[in-house]
């Protein structure tokens, strides 16, 4: 093992390729520390290998996308992660060659054409590099030699950001095999390590099998048996109905069909998106597809024009192994497949793939599958894993789903990387499944969720199913609007200073008056309405106790979460911590209130000009609306043509009115009055207002609320919340 | 007594006249029910009766004085301040005549021309305004005879506003007296209850007494013995060196020298305001006196020509009378007498007054006085009460004093009658004492302080006093600027929810840590700097523990403020309770910190730009500053310069950038850094910035802090306190 610590070229084997992720739970402290230092430099060379297919230094410097860095900086890139983090982490004093890690911090995801500008660039030099990859090797050595940890290693653990070191570089040993595999040809070379399959033929037929539906349960929480990145952690339950799923991937072979069918030509198969990309795009063909004009085999049919482009080889198409595109391109084949077989086919959710992977038992036999760098550094045919009956549920290349990247019930970002996800839950990046043959480590892990840009190609391909199930391709994306999201935390967030949850608070209180009013109290049938109801919460906790309630607010923004909230029963949205670093929430509405969500209707709506519909309510709720009104007496004056008889009003209110929103002649009070000179309070104004058609019910209550609007910065307000009873 | 509930004229004999203040915290209930019902029935006749002197009811429509509403609106003013405050106090459910109330609230004070145009107003008849008194009289009848109260009577005590309303109506009793004086003498007759003394000659010689000097302690609590108004409570300690004070009031005769002296023609004898007023009055002689041309009786000196106009009569000049001049010319006499005796002559200030009070023995003997219309309708020679060698220390006319009216410590306004002195702490209404012979109840209670605009006439003279002692002349006024008021409650006001006072809680954990520190503790001879020490307060609790400390603040408002506090011990300040309601706070200086203020020196200065001469400190401390800095880097960079070798710094911050006062390449953190792309917080950042001279000590520590803005809207945050220590 000690070898591994300074390896030189070629010193790895195929079966120091072959790994396992260290398990976090078991074992002692000492054997968990050498396990964690030999997958840690299994790791770092075999990364330093996967560059030894480029020809010479010089290749270094090229970019293999237009609009992706030179691969000199993917070469610097994980070493300067594993100093990024173990700074941030406090674990390293000092950073340990400043020039190159602000070179190669920045710029994996495609970046705009400025930002490539290569004046801005003065890369370093690949010797520079590998010196710079050895200090880190070192350094990363010397600390997990020294780390004080213990078991199970958790997301505090010390240990952790070294973990995430290690499994950062092994995404980036696939990804970078990608770029390599789109550098020109002449600039790569083959290498002992990564051979390429030499099995190829004609593909089987393809056809429907039926897969049972059932549950989904997944409760995957920290500590956990494996590192995870923080997309995994959460709860999520699905219901997936009975479908069919093609036995194989969908093969080269079969894919050339929809190929000379003019597949890429028909605007009808593609996306909007797709056919966005499509024009975009030159080539009518799978991006490994090489056409090769001239070099037709004598007794070849005509398939015989397509080479492919493995890592570092062009071989003659293997028809038998899957095809490998993006998810447009998967998408748009299964439009034409459908249209073809009069057929719902259409690529699996990321559900129904898990429940093709658990009926199948794939995982129970992780060594019959092509991943884990365990047979070749390319595809194989797709009948050569047989996973109860399918092929290829896990390995061989990713298959892509139709499910965008969400997080799961309880969602939190790590801390040491708070946008290894975040930034991908946009309802653009799509999750594919099962891992590629260079797929190691966390990639394989049952638990792993990985998602790219659905133009982006990877060793990716598809397999498609039959099913007439809806598939939710839109999920609430992170309300990122400053004052949405402190509403977000103000109404489904954390307490601060012991101040219980204002919304909740309220409504309790406006239960029991209802409970205790003799006209209302054990009604079946009340109509309910909240006006100014931010983003739903007091809604959703009246509808237990009312037939039916509706939310009004003057911001779409807001009704558009509750609304989210209704639908999803969850929330995401970002709120500031310090600057511009944000912290990253998912609420999700409690189980109790979920059973009467449907009960809700939200609208926006302008407090000071609501239609004539909204009227005929037992209750209504205004709650810190009429302060925020030009004209407050003008709204309270046509709310009891809205109410029922002996229905109940309740006014929540600060009082705080500003002259910037309500003229003074307006206010309710706050003020002396012009003709006694007496201090005028709002309640005293209210009550005046209110008493030819209502009566007080108790007391006024005072009620505390803390609006968040950084970690270091809250409003605390008192409101107070008055009952009034329309008379008879 | 039940002849009283409904009082025709002339029905109230002298002897309803002679009145006593109800006893607040002896008694029995009905007992006390009936005594204040007695009381306030007398008060509300009297107040009739005064108007007797009208010569009919046309008369009500005149104005006395430009600038003042006619006499219907103090005829109906009385009893309608009844119905406010009852209304106010929820001790009435509705208004009595809303017309004649609107009409008759507002408009006691002076106002400038536009209010009084005559054509925004229609006055109601008289014969309405009495059918309303009767109402409210009827109303007030009731109240008293259903209240639910208890012994003592307090402020919170439903009997409150009733005393309020008498003692309010008692005060118009006298300044209506004075209006009525101010009416053509055509348009008043005289009347049996008000007759004028026949009594007048020559005055007595004046000379100048010793008075020894002691000190005054007042400590007037609610609930006291009596009904008193907000500006008597509290504590008021003073010493009073001795002095020398006039045996007599000045006379007409004493002050007749002035005017014949050219008194009123010579700038030099008057103040800067004295001289804008008198410039503005062509009468160069007390306003009530009379010349009378061509009336001059045979054998009579030339004083023959004078004639003193009384309530309702003029008379040939009293001279033994007591003057009655305003504060302006009391004090222009005094210059003269002063010049002319080359003695240090002038008016008292309250203390003085109050210790010439103590020693004369004067209110052992109240029946002793011309005062609670015991004798007349008018002043009577100066020679005839003999207080402990002194005469009319207190009764007669009112005694003007130098002393501007200013809240006693622990001042508070009645939440029924916020603006009763609050308007007065202006530094331009100064205090007359000893009460005149129409002051009754409060006016003549050894507690009440009265004042008046210095240019006002009132029954209202002086007695001048031989001292070289200082008078104070200004006292702090309510600081009213929003945001300067807002950190006055946050150094020194209340605390809010449950967080205790930040700069003292900050303070104390600094002075811990000069404790701990092995070179600066039993150190007497630390110099400390508070750069953002806004109103003080840290700098008043640094002061006790070091030699030395200066506090520097961007805003000059908010050095005044410390500044005050350092030479007064208190401070007085309004915030918003709601709206344009404001609650007004006077808060002292602890005595703990009051003995080291001297140590304190506070200047205005931009901490983006400190002089050189902030150097040498043992200790700086940077509050809420950096964050609010063009270049926060530019500030941090400078301070080890100003701290010596071993020295503390310590920084408070919320870390709250904004773009609008920091441009973002300057924030400390709080954003991704640019180059590795991992958050910076901003303690990382400081870290950065400040390791090449400090080290830091102990841990960072949050502490929270609350800064009220209305009494239901709080900014609550929460600071860090980060300690360093500089290099030896």
């Amino acid at each position: 093992m000690s070898s591994l610590t300074h390896p030189n070229q070629y010193h790895l084997t195929r079966a120091d390729l072959l790994t396992a992720m260290p398990r976090l739970t078991q074992g002692d402290v000492e054997s968990k520390r050498a396990e964690i230092k030999h997958y840690f430099n299994l790791t770092f060379s075999t990364y330093e290998t996967l560059f030894e297919t480029l020809r010479d230094d010089s290749v270094f410097y090229l970019r293999p996308c237009s609009l992706r860095h030179p691969l000199i900086f993917y070469f610097g890139h994980t070493a300067t992660f594993f100093t990024n983090k173990l700074v941030l982490a406090k674990l390293l004093e000092a950073r340990i060659n400043p020039h190159i890690e602000s070179m190669c911090a920045i710029g994996v995801d495609e970046m705009s054409w400025d930002d490539l500008n290569d004046a801005h660039y003065d890369w370093p030099s690949v010797e520079a590099v590998r010196t710079y990859r050895q200090q880190v090797r070192d350094a990363v050595n010397r600390l997990i030699d020294t780390l004080d940890f213990s078991l199970p290693i958790d997301w505090q653990s010390p240990m952790w950001p070294i973990l995430m070191g290690i499994e950062h570089e092994r995404i980036h040993l696939e990804t970078s095999s990608v770029l390599i595999r789109q550098l020109p040809l002449d600039k790569v070379r083959s290498h002992p390590l990564f051979p390429v399959c030499p099995d190829h033929g004609d593909a089987p037929k393809n056809s429907l099998l039926p897969v049972s539906g059932g549950e989904i349960h997944i409760n995957h929480q920290d500590p956990a048996d494996t590192y995870g990145w923080d997309n995994e952690y959460g709860r999520h339950d699905a219901v997936v109905t009975d479908f069919k799923a093609a036995k194989f991937l969908v093969s080269n072979q079969e894919y050339l069909a929809f190929v000379e069918a003019g597949g890429y030509e028909n605007a009808d198969y593609w996306s909007e998106e797709g056919n966005r990309w499509r024009q975009f795009t030159p080539d009518k063909h799978p991006t490994f597809w090489v056409k090769k004009a001239g070099v037709k085999k004598t007794g070849d049919n005509n398939q015989a024009d397509w080479w492919l482009r493995c890592m570092t080889e062009e071989i003659p198409m293997p028809w038998n192994w899957p095809v490998e595109v993006n998810f447009l391109e998967a998408d748009a084949f299964c439009r034409w497949k459908s249209q073809q077989a009069r057929l719902p086919i259409r690529l699996p959710s990321e559900d129904e793939y898990l429940r093709l992977r658990e009926v199948s038992g794939a995982m129970l036999h992780p060594e019959n599958a092509n991943h884990n760098l365990q047979f070749y550094a390319s595809s194989m045919p797709v009948d050569r894993f047989n996973h109860g009956g399918f092929y290829d549920v896990i390995g061989n290349v990713w298959q892509w789903t139709q499910t965008p990247i969400y997080p799961f019930e309880g969602f939190k970002v790590h801390p040491l990387y708070d946008d290894f996800t975040m930034p991908t839950f946009d309802n653009k990046h799509n999750i594919f499944k099962g891992g590629c043959w260079i797929s190691t480590g966390n990639e394989i892990n049952g638990h792993s969720r990985y998602a790219f840009r659905r133009h982006f190609f990877q060793h990716a391909g598809f397999r498609y199913i039959e099913s007439a199930a809806a598939v939710q391709t839109e999920y609430p994306t992170f309300e990122t609007d400053t004052t949405a999201a402190q509403h977000c935390e103000f109404h489904y967030g954390d307490s601060y200073f012991g101040v219980t949850n204002f919304p909740q608070a309220m409504m309790q209180s406006v239960v029991k008056q209802l409970q205790q009013d003799t006209d209302l109290k054990n009604r079946q049938d009340l109509k309910a309405l909240e006006i100014g109801c931010l983003v739903g919460r007091g809604c959703f906790e009246l509808a237990p106790h009312v037939a039916e309630v509706t939310g009004l607010d003057f911001s779409a923004r807001f009704i558009n979460v509750a609304e989210q909230l209704k639908q999803n029963g969850a929330i995401r949205y970002s709120i500031v911590q310090e600057g511009e670093i944000m912290d990253f929430k998912q609420r999700d509405l409690a189980d109790r209130l979920k059973a009467h969500a449907h009960k809700c209707t939200f609208l926006q709506q302008d407090p000071a000009n609501l239609k004539p519909i909204f009227s005929g309510y037992d209750l209504i709720v205004a709650t810190h609306v009429m302060e925020r009104l030009h004209d407050p007496k003008a709204f309270l004056a046509q709310l009891p043509q809205r109410l029922n008889a002996g229905g109940l009003l309740v006014i929540a209110s600060t009082y705080d009115w500003q002259e910037s929103a309500t003229n003074k002649s307006r206010w309710l009070g706050g003020y002396k009055d012009e003709h006694t000179g007496e201090n005028v309070t709002s309640l005293e104004g209210l009550t005046a207002l209110l008493s030819a058609h209502f009566e007080p019910v108790g007391a006024p209550r005072d009620m505390p609320l803390v609006i968040r609007q950084s970690a270091r910065d809250y409003s605390h307000q008192l409101s107070q919340i008055t009952v009034w009873k329309k008379r008879r």
